[in-house]
């Protein structure tokens, strides 16, 4: 099911936004043209933008408890947004690569290295984690629409370590080294299946902690105290999950014409999710816990809204 | 030859400063143990540590000017020097790869892919270059003694900026990829050796832009005014070409043990190198050139000491 008309509409304006500041991320013209080319493969491959769109989203939810107005908040998230929404793309050049879990076709393209060979993939890769962190500490940021107001130098430090943090050892490369090493894919360690409890570890290093740092970054860029902050990392831990198990769902159920890329892959490389330990109905049962517990977070927090709608979309959406 | 007494000495002590402030630098125990081993594997193989030595050495030297003692000059840059070092890490892990320069060997070791397999070898990189710029954002930072004095965010926010753009798409990366385009390692792009001003202007990025950001992120967490970081960034530019010249003499002159790598690889794989494009001869006039620069460039700053003992060395050293 598609999002309800006003979350549309509202979600559809939030990517616009990302799109037209994501334009201005890359160095053209001072760099090769060869890797623009590459990182912009990666970058602009018409995703969901679900992550940027949450930093815009908790950004402009808190605004009214951080004393501010929503276009302001708006314009303080778009660096943190833009930041975010690379280190997404960076991951997904990578992970799709022959070392990892070779992927030729993703969002019904054909991924990096498949285009520009290995070497550059994995370049391109790096270069658009650099610039993510390169353009939260440029000033004015690359991607700051002309006079937008910049956020205090700690503040945006705060931003950085947070991103830092989610994108790392102890989060999404630390999860896809589980993955890895799951999957029998490192030397001298013998594949092995993960348990229950290995699997949401996995998951909550791979994609759950960029998706909190992506709200938590939006929260925290406007200067909000930081109990609201927390409610929104809390809130953004359980939405996390529940797009995940949805995901592991709707690659069992899903085309390969929805999906973009192939379904069932997962499930056919014997890849650990949800759908297999749980089935189908139990694992939407959890993620609808997920979605109830996350909705319990934000009307606690008094910021029920666009929050909320687009908890409740992560369970009826079919792509 | 090996440095005189006293620069060997001074650069024994950066060097261990810059070993004890690195051994903090992963997020041991939060992380899985595989992706910090394979990460140590990359930090810790006893290279020479030239740019973060670099870092404590220009933000010592400019202390006076910068109205600060040296000892706290030193303490403020530790964090950068542990970021640089990290990022020349990563750099030299990814190189390593098979789909790029597929180096087996490394400083006598064997290499980060070697032993961990391809996929863990990219997140290796990868996590080291995050937590780079993780640990210049932290507050307080990891590698910092304790009790050490924290440079304001705003000094903090632009080396980090003057270090991504080093290590991004216009500085490293950018290098890495005209490299690889020019040994015809990327598809669709036939091999096509370089001209000379190629050949610079590739090594400005792959190597160069590191080696200046070292020196400018020395100079400016100690709050120095912009005409020395100026300064210090020209010093370092031809620093850095001078041990890139030498390091192309030595790789035809030197043996694998003096080298820690296989001797004449480069020359063998018909890689374009100052000496083969001058010959030897010419090629350490070259380099003799540029350390002259760099030591008039220090007269006129009122820096020369210990940087002018660093870029005399750069000529005589044989590894």
């Amino acid at each position: 099911m598609s999002p309800s008309p006003d979350l549309a509409t509202y979600l559809d304006d939030l990517r616009h936004t990302v799109d037209a500041a994501l334009a201005h991320a890359l160095p053209e013209g001072m760099a090769p043209a060869l890797i623009i080319d590459a990182m912009r493969h990666g970058l602009m491959s018409g995703g969901k933008r679900l992550r940027p769109c949450l930093t815009l989203m908790t950004a402009e939810a808190v605004a009214p408890l951080a004393g501010t107005t929503v276009p302001r908040a708006r314009l303080l998230a778009i660096p943190s947004a833009c930041a975010v929404e690379m280190i997404h793309s960076y991951s997904l050049v990578h992970d799709d690569l022959p070392a990892m879990d070779n992927d030729i076709l993703r969002r019904g393209r054909p991924t990096t290295h498949v285009v520009y060979g290995d070497g550059v993939a994995v370049l391109a890769g790096d270069g658009l984690l650099t610039e993510a962190f390169g353009l939260l500490a440029a000033s004015p940021s690359p991607v700051a629409p002309s006079g937008a107001p910049e956020a205090p130098a700690d503040r945006r430090l705060r931003v950085l370590s947070v991103l830092a943090v989610a994108a790392g050892a102890i989060g999404m490369v630390g999860g896809q080294t589980i993955d890895l090493q799951a999957a029998g894919r490192v030397p001298s360690h013998p594949a092995q299946p993960l348990s229950e409890r290995e699997l949401r570890d996995m998951h909550a290093r791979k994609t759950g902690a960029l998706i909190r740092a992506s709200a938590v970054a939006g929260a925290m860029i406007t200067g909000v105290e930081d109990s609201t902050i927390a409610a929104v990392d809390q809130y953004a831990n359980e939405l996390g999950l529940a797009f995940q198990i949805i995901d592991d769902v709707l690659d069992v159920e899903g085309s390969d014409a929805d999906l973009g890329k192939t379904a069932g892959k997962d499930a056919a490389s014997g890849k650990p999710s949800y759908a297999a330990l749980h089935g189908i109905d139990e694992s939407r049962r959890l993620a609808a816990a997920c979605v109830e517990r996350a909705k319990a977070t934000l009307h606690a927090a008094g910021l029920e809204g666009r929050l909320t709608a687009l908890a409740d979309w992560s369970l009826t959406r079919t792509r």
